[in-house]
């Protein structure tokens, strides 16, 4: 290593990968290590503890190396558990059987169709490409075929490796008919695209096999740009200069480029007989997908280069799969409401021809928001931060195998008995588990309406520190760790501003329309909280208003569910592109009145009680 | 080096090219080295003298490695003048000048517009290319814009780079543009494209300034595929397998990727500002060009996989310019009949509407012959071998620097005096040098009908060795090179051969319109024999046909000078599609009476001197 370097650099140049979530900044303390020798130019004071710097620990990205003889401790990342989550069929769940595309409606992105092509012969004058030329038209009735560079380098080849019969794969608008792949004989059975949802924190992938629209297989990991920040903020800060924006690229393409080839293993077909996909993210995450300078976004005035999205091929996109397939990508509505959202509410009667008012979260990193009906659509954002799904909480987790999903609190002790995932010894705490905790706190009164833990009544499991105090949710012996499960009060208020910007983002813009919670007809919830989700407790802490509870519905991953009816039916990417047109995008960031909601939202339940009274009733 | 391996791979390995231009197949001798220590294993025997056998020297190819501590001469190439030919304009010869482009013709592949684009604005929600394609539409009248990914990824910076105005450019059919290259301002005066034409042994690029269609610079250099072998069948041969395939692919590329980067030295403009290109080539090297298995040309019924070729990018044909910009290629007729005869033809009367019938012939390794008027056009192909550029003879060169172009022998002694390309020190001999040297032995009686030297008249150029005559053009003390300069009866033979193929597909073809060479009205004659011809002298060895002298035009490098025309004009580009569709290609191949007119033209200058009576009266 060299002198100067900082050791994030040193440890990469080493080929140890030091996560810097917050982009380097020395903001979100992740990349801690120890110096086990050698000397250190190190900045990290006010970021660690007396206790952390006198014990060697200091801060890789505001630490240079002095001394090139050098020994540094990497802890292990204890919070990454890539690809142990979610690998199953329920994220797609959609409540109102109407709205999934029904055989009648089946056509994905590109089709199959087999025919016989005329044998070379010398007398005709005609070239292999001009017989298949004339053989597509004869049909399929293309007035025109384009044929790309990739496809007649296979044609000599495939003619004569079936006497001329071939399955031809082709995307087609009106009658112009673009290639996408030729293979000799008759393949008609073997036709797959692939769902994709690409979320801030977490990518999943749906393989398909038509005719029928079947879900083959489906898998998830975390984004591979997690490590260069952990919310679409630092992830466009990280992207200011070229060489931060390719990184973020390539690692978002190893992400989904790895999750095809997952899924085609476990469809066991060849990633290249994949000849479509349906792909939906965030504005940011598209722009990133596609190399795109996402700045613009962040900038006043929130112009992205790109809102509805052209199709482009998966070769030049750079997905894993046939060259030529064509991506179709969720259109977005605003900067920071993107196609994930546009997918989303394919999966409510927001996309119904209903008259009842619904509104549509999505509570994520971001949390998104739709409210309307037939006659008007009208949307919004808010940054809820990534508190929900595990980050910026020192036990957060995803919702997998070994977080915590569910707490009780004993009244009397204030002590938790929790409900993990996959029964595992308990790891972290998810999202699900988090308001399952401060609701049962704050019933109990062990934590009160400013988020504080209650310092006057003793309780085995809240340690007071400074000003600071400290819950112990496991401690060490039981967990699956071998450390505490703490949540401190910052986590805490972390959470509590997470809520906050959702509750108050859904007030403000039915405040714009004039009406309150209780006219909405329904309430769908989509979001990474995991499979249990403690309705009351969401209640109680203010996150959902106080409501008739059956008016709720849980969408889970609604962004996959809508991407998948997208790659299967035409008539669903029409209707998407109709929806995207006619929401009305409202900058929360630009509106005076929204930081006066926010800010009546940073309690629990909220500042103004009369919101909530069944929670008051109940406490 | 590994013991079984050929000494041409086991140099390769060590970094040494040793070139085998008949496919490493023993054929051509070019691969001689010389074995200084160690043992091997070879095969050289019949294709070395014993001589040069006693001497170390065996073939390169046909040698394996017996001993692993071996060391190997590799002789220095004497015959490559790579670069350092043609790099002239004289190549663009137009007789006609009707026929050359007018300023109101000029239309390239790609357009410029210049535009201003409104500014990013929150309240609009509209993205960067929402705003672009509406300028677009508004600026052009397009009804559909497409703007490929790599054009997007530009766009943000291009218009923030200069509030909005930008040059756009674009290919277009009908009212559907494609976007090939967005810059900031206005750029509308820098525009760029390359005429490239692919010689089986040289290629030569054109850099052309629009809108004037100016041509900036022209360089040409050897194929690179040269060492693959020396003709299209050792090439097809080479390309059997992929990975022979991808070589050959490779080496075009680099050297096209060559001259336009020289190309755009000379212009003094950056590759990527070039964003239009035209390509004419043969068959065989458009297929090696597009990665094409050119197998099937060879094979009955000798259907390639082209003739009429897509308009495929420049990146995906690996040109390295602007990548988007179109590359038009000129059509086939047939499998030995290419593109660069249809774009030849382009700079002759065939072209015109005329009622005379002319000749087109190109004389290049394939000869190619098109005859017809505005009535019909019959078109067929020989092959004459690379003797008269320079391959295939000991001492035969390209018509560059240092090539004997003119010979007259002395008819008492029979020595020759030479004019030498460059007024330098000779090297070798070019084809209008062979012509002339053995029309000049011919006259002179030094060389006999079928092809002998004298062997009873005494004369100090010419050596008999065995049942083998050579002549000596040069002797050593006077050449570049040190070494005598001799043209052996091989040598003569292989001259002869190219001659009658060339001569005899002209007649054949004629016969079957049942017209003599005497009703032609115009004879143009292409190809690559350097800028001095000897027309009496062609006519002598029955290379041409003993007609009006003042018929014959040479047009030099007519796919060449047609392929600028397509680069430049629409007209053009539509005449050459109707050209090439009108053509009747005859396959020489498979008719019978070929063989018969060959084998009567294997005589200087025929078997039937009444076809040559100006020739027979001179001798």
């Amino acid at each position: 290593m060299s002198a100067g370097m900082t050791l994030v650099d040193a440890a990469l140049k080493a080929g140890v990968d030091i996560e810097t979530p917050c982009g380097a900044r020395g903001a979100c303390g992740r990349c801690i290590v120890r110096v086990v020798s050698g000397n250190v130019d190190t900045d990290s004071a006010g970021k660690l503890s007396g206790e952390q710097l006198d014990a060697g620990f200091v801060l890789a990205c505001r630490t240079r190396v002095a001394d090139t003889d050098l020994t540094i401790e990497v802890p292990q990342a204890k919070d990454l558990e890539g690809g142990q989550f979610g690998d199953s069929l329920e994220g797609i769940r959609v409540l109102n059987p109407s709205l999934m595309p029904g055989p009648q409606d089946i056509a994905p992105p590109t089709g199959k169709v087999t025919m016989d092509v005329s044998a070379a012969s010398g007398g005709d004058g005609l070239s292999d490409l001009d017989r298949f030329v004339m053989a597509m038209r004869d049909r399929t009735g293309a007035t025109r075929v384009n044929c790309p560079l990739g496809v007649v380098q296979t044609l000599a080849e495939s003619l004569r490796a079936s006497s001329g019969k071939l399955t031809v794969t082709s995307a087609h608008s009106d009658t112009r008919h673009t290639v996408v792949a030729v293979e000799p004989g008759d393949t008609g059975r073997r036709q797959y695209g692939v769902a994709i949802d690409i979320g801030t924190t977490t990518i999943a992938a749906l393989l398909v096999a038509f005719p029928e629209a079947r879900i083959v297989a489906v898998h998830a990991d975390y984004n591979g740009q997690v490590s260069c920040g952990l919310d679409v903020i630092s992830r466009i800060n990280y992207a200011r200069h070229k060489r931060g924006l390719d990184e973020l690229r390539k690692r978002v393409l190893e992400t989904v480029n790895g999750l095809i080839g997952l899924a085609a293993q476990s469809g066991e077909i060849r990633a290249r007989d994949i000849t479509s996909a349906a792909v939906s993210g965030n504005t940011t995450m598209i722009h990133l997908l596609l190399g795109l300078n996402p700045d613009y976004i962040r900038l006043e005035p929130y112009t992205p280069t790109l809102l509805d999205v052209p199709v482009f091929s998966a070769g030049d996109v750079g997905l894993d799969m046939c060259p030529r397939a064509p991506v179709v990508i969720s259109p977005a509505v605003g900067s920071y409401v993107g196609g994930d959202i546009t997918a989303g509410v394919l999966c409510t009667d927001l996309a119904a021809d209903a008259e009842d008012i619904c509104l549509f979260m999505d509570i994520g990193t971001n949390g998104e928001i739709v409210v309307g009906n037939r006659d008007f659509l009208m949307t919004c954002a808010c940054s809820a931060g990534p508190a929900f799904e595990g980050g910026g909480i020192g036990c957060g987790m995803r919702a997998a195998e070994g977080a915590i999903e569910r707490v009780e609190i004993d009244p009397k002790t204030g002590v938790a008995s929790v409900g993990v995932i996959g029964n595992a010894k308990p790891r972290g705490i998810c999202g699900s588990g988090m308001i399952s905790l401060l609701s049962g706190l704050f019933s109990a009164c062990w934590l009160d309406q400013a988020g504080k833990l209650d310092r006057d009544r003793p309780s085995p499991a809240i340690t007071v520190k400074g000003r600071r105090a400290a819950y112990t949710i496991v401690p060490a012996k039981k967990s699956g760790t071998g450390e505490d499960i703490v949540i401190t009060e910052l986590d805490i208020e972390n959470i509590v501003r997470a809520k906050a910007a959702v509750y108050s983002a859904c007030a403000m813009i039915l405040n714009q329309i004039g009406i309150g919670f209780e006219s909405l007809s329904k309430v769908y919830i989509a979001g990474g909280f995991g499979r249990y989700i403690d309705l009351d407790g969401a209640v109680a802490i203010g996150l959902l208003p106080d409501i008739e509870r059956s008016k709720f519905h849980f969408i889970g991953n609604s962004s996959l569910a809508g991407t998948y009816m997208l790659l299967v039916s035409e008539r669903h990417r029409r209707a998407q592109r109709e929806l995207a047109r006619r929401m009305t995008y409202i900058e929360l960031n630009t509106d005076p009145g929204y930081m006066d909601h926010y800010t009546a939202a940073l309690f629990l339940p909220h500042t103004d009680p009369g919101l909530f009274p069944s929670v008051h009733m109940g406490r």
